[in-house]
């Protein structure tokens, strides 16, 4: 049974990989694309890619007319813009996914805080599943919306949740740092993403101060069943696609890598897009998949949990993809392998 | 007043950056090239970008001879068969800097231990002065060898000496995450550094058990005044030049970032090459530079020390230059602005 | 009705992408996976990416007795070492995709020029289909063997072959100029293929020189009907897969670029996998998919037709794959899409 | 004996490397740098990489002071803006070397067309020397005005030159095919420059229509003392810098690629900047490097110049530091070795 899909802001590079995935989807009807910037031509003229795979105009969104016109909306709005969007799509019966911080947190101080605006849709939160299949498939089974995890958070919470929940690892004193490839920022044109200031160049950011620290933080807490004290500090470096996180944590209990290793593959034996691994975890082995790989070390007195996603796939559109197979019953790995 | 010099293993990329620098350096006189592959055709048959600037032949290494030959040798032979060499160079009263691992630990058995190997000259450990001119300057003025610091722990002893000297962070819990461009390698024909396998790919490697541990580790201990426990974690990232060391440590009695700031000013307000700022570190403004550049942030419980060199300069060339001129009385900048 | 399939030299970056595609594959059953280099482990351990897709033991090549194991082979050995296995293989009755050179050309003395080897099985020479459906369907449908084309013929044939036979150009003076990615090395360990060797870089090589030049001349000719005059420059650009070719051809009779783009979208009005479109054509808009774009526009008494295909599909593996459809009687762009 | 400098538009990727290479000048002293985007902060606060050795304050152009405050100014002036202040400037009594391609051509109407602007100082026009000091070091040697020659031009027209006026090979049908690393552009924020645009990408762009056509074809008229018939076709490569110059070109009386790197050798054999090769011409030879390699070979019925130069440096700043040296009475590498 066909669904009938709307992409609300079809023009940047995740809509790009979502388009793509969804045109080997056999379910998935494309009927809208809707673009902020402009309503003249089609999602061809924005991402050539897709000659001979897919056309939709590009029109204007309408919030009062999309709820007739399909079933599903995956939301690539920027935060804020997409709940006030959303609020009124979830009235008239559509099913939605937000790529969108909005709906991420269950806190709207927390959220308000971090992101520095006014929730419009604030009442919602808490009671919106977390778009992560490998910790809450049977709640985005029966969501009519899903909040789709961001990039960093997707690569620490696969590689920390089994841990932290099995007791494996302390909450206390974790450190995730993250290297993303330069897609990570969006189709932007700030001049830090020129090809000529990002090309053989590696930069921390947002040191201290990334909005994906209190998402980390909140779904490791939820695996501890106690808060998680979390430091997270992402990098830029010279690629296009991939993110990868390496995760120094305390053993609890004298647990060694072979414990941690354990753990990780029971929790995810039955995961066909977690693949635990007892070799380098490296990023161009997950690009332009669904996969998350994960490895685990010793080093010191730490364990070093590695984990490896693309960005854009695991970490945006293909988790997007995961969830709307999950809501909409078609098999989970639909277009995805 | 010119000086005869000898470039040992002449044909990797450190020795093509050394030749550079050397070529614009109105008192060096290269006069031997030598390399264990090849004594046919000249250092221009390597390295095609020499030419117009510097020529000598490629030679095999002749030890006895050398003495006679040469005031000064850069050894960029590997460890082991560096300090094999290096004995009988200083007994004929050549001056010598020395690029291998071979001198760098001051305690034989831990040498032994990381390097997997027998020391071939073990009681001069602990009396080479370390090549960081901003650490142990003076030391370096005097002697007749000098250990060129490895390219990591450059990045991160520059970074954490002076807070530890100063105890503004503690020795305790020390985790650098490195970031390294693949030139960190050497001009090796290994599979895993081949293009197709570098591009577009990020990866730790050597997690636990990097042979710059002990060595960070041991100047580290010296400018504490004692043991520090560092867990160093380096990866590879596709760019050909450029560290990024981000340095997690613990304030001690409620230091901030301002405080560490301060102290990283004051201890090199004198220093050309180190370069202690309030913006992003980014390698890209080190590349083909001697510069070393860092700032600091408070993030949750930790200072973050962001440091950048470029690995073929300031982490060897560059350096391995600097210490030359300060062993050989000319200006310690020369032909490194 | 499912076809079991051996692929041969099954360790490479070509191997890699097939083995990819044949993943998605619902007829596809890879039964043998061969290497010269190691019969130890399986495709898993020498490709990662391949974990929770395919997994095949890697087998040394049983000539003898593959003929009863599977139905097809993809044969990725060097030139010579391939046509030497295959006529056993086609006597034992399997059919064959051929990857190497071997049977491209028509005529055994051009091979032995340009390859420097002696034929193992000239007589074949000339009654192998070439594998560009878009030129060659029918034959390929009937045939037991096909000879997979060169990455560079691919992107020049598609974009000069319906012009030449239309007589919209000229079949002298045909300047090909080539930019390749580095995977077009294939997984050598070569040190010009080393990262710090290609990044940042761009060089011209086999200049007047190169293998795929007959291949190129030889299927122009076939279309123009006369002997076409071929110079094809082949470059190396710092990226991982994709090729673009700059095609400067004469214009016949006065015809304009808008005569050879209404030329070349006539001829692939059809084809699913050529695109020929009035925008720039661009690696980026191919990569990881089996599409060939083209674009014509005029310069001074020149038309210049640009193209880009992805070197390792519609290059290699995409091609192959589309070749095992015909032959086989699957839908051309099954697991292609 | 010091020059006082100015440098107009210091915010570029131009700019940058003309200060590094000043900050290298025993006789330069910048004392100006404009900006039209601000006049806030310093040329570090733009270009970070210039701390502890060059700064300067960004000011708004003054044309009116400007004579009297310094001796010498480098425009990085956009063509047409750059004209404009110039005819000022050379009133005030200041040398100019102009980096746009505002006083390149000589007959107003070819730059009117091909730049489609008037010109504000038309009458100059041909009598302004061009940067070539290969080509022009006399002209240059008395002037008050130089125009800096287009990185594409400097490329081709020192690898063809000498071969025209020498009638080694003929005028009609010159093919240029170049590749330009991406900093050609200039410090944009055009979207086609982001790294994901330009990353793992090669296009062609402005087929028959680039600016630097009308340029390279003069010049090489002005070699072959006949008209020139130039087709020039840019390409985008993705690296920082670098530009590949490949040139197809008709041998004249049987002339071999051996009479034609002769005619080169010769013609080159006092330049300590122009490297006439008998290996592969690779950009990583000239990064970062004042030098252009050219190299020579058969291929069909043709002769196939190949020219390598890095765009930022002899293919602009470099160049103009070359011309300033001349200008003022400096060795002429001054700073640029």
């Amino acid at each position: 049974m066909t669904t009938r899909i709307a992409v609300l802001g079809a023009t940047g590079y995740t809509a790009l990989e979502l388009l793509k995935i969804l045109a080997r989807h056999p379910d998935a009807d494309v009927r809208i694309a809707t673009s902020r910037q402009t309503d003249q031509g089609s999602v061809q003229d924005v991402h050539p890619a897709l000659k001979n795979s897919m056309d939709v105009p590009l029109t204007q969104l309408d919030v009062a007319s999309i709820g007739s016109e399909v079933d599903f909306v995956f939301s690539c709005l920027p935060h804020a813009a997409s709940a006030n969007t959303i609020c009124a799509l979830i009235d008239a019966g559509v099913k939605v996914v937000d790529f969108s911080a909005d709906y991420r947190l269950s806190d709207v101080s927390v959220y308000e805080k971090w992101y520095d605006v006014e929730h419009p849709d604030g009442e919602r939160l808490g009671n919106v599943p977390y778009g992560l299949p490998e910790l809450y498939r049977n709640e985005i089974c029966d969501a009519n919306l899903v909040a789709n995890p961001g990039c960093y958070p997707t690569s620490a919470i696969l590689a920390l949740a089994p841990l932290l929940q099995k007791g494996i690892v302390s909450p206390q004193d974790i450190i995730i740092n993250s290297t993303s490839g330069v897609s990570g920022a969006g189709r932007t044109t700030n001049t830090a993403f020129q090809f000529c200031e990002a090309n053989e160049n590696v930069k921390a950011y947002g040191v201290g101060s990334h909005r994906h620290t209190p998402e980390i933080s909140q779904y490791c807490s939820s695996a501890a069943g106690e808060p998680c004290d979390v430091l997270f500090t992402p990098h830029l470096v010279p690629m296009h696609r991939g993110i990868l996180s390496t995760c120094y944590v305390r053993p609890v209990g004298g647990a060694s890598s072979g414990d941690a290793l354990l753990t990780l593959q029971t929790a995810y034996q039955d995961e066909r897009f977690v693949r635990v691994v007892n070799h380098s975890v490296e990023t161009k082995n997950v690009a332009n998949t669904n996969y998350c790989d994960l490895a685990v070390y010793d080093s010191g007195e730490r364990l070093v949990v590695v984990s490896a996603i693309d960005n854009l796939i695991k970490g945006a559109a293909g988790a997007a993809v995961q969830n709307f197979n999950l809501m909409c019953g078609y098999h989970e790995t639909t277009a995805l392998l």
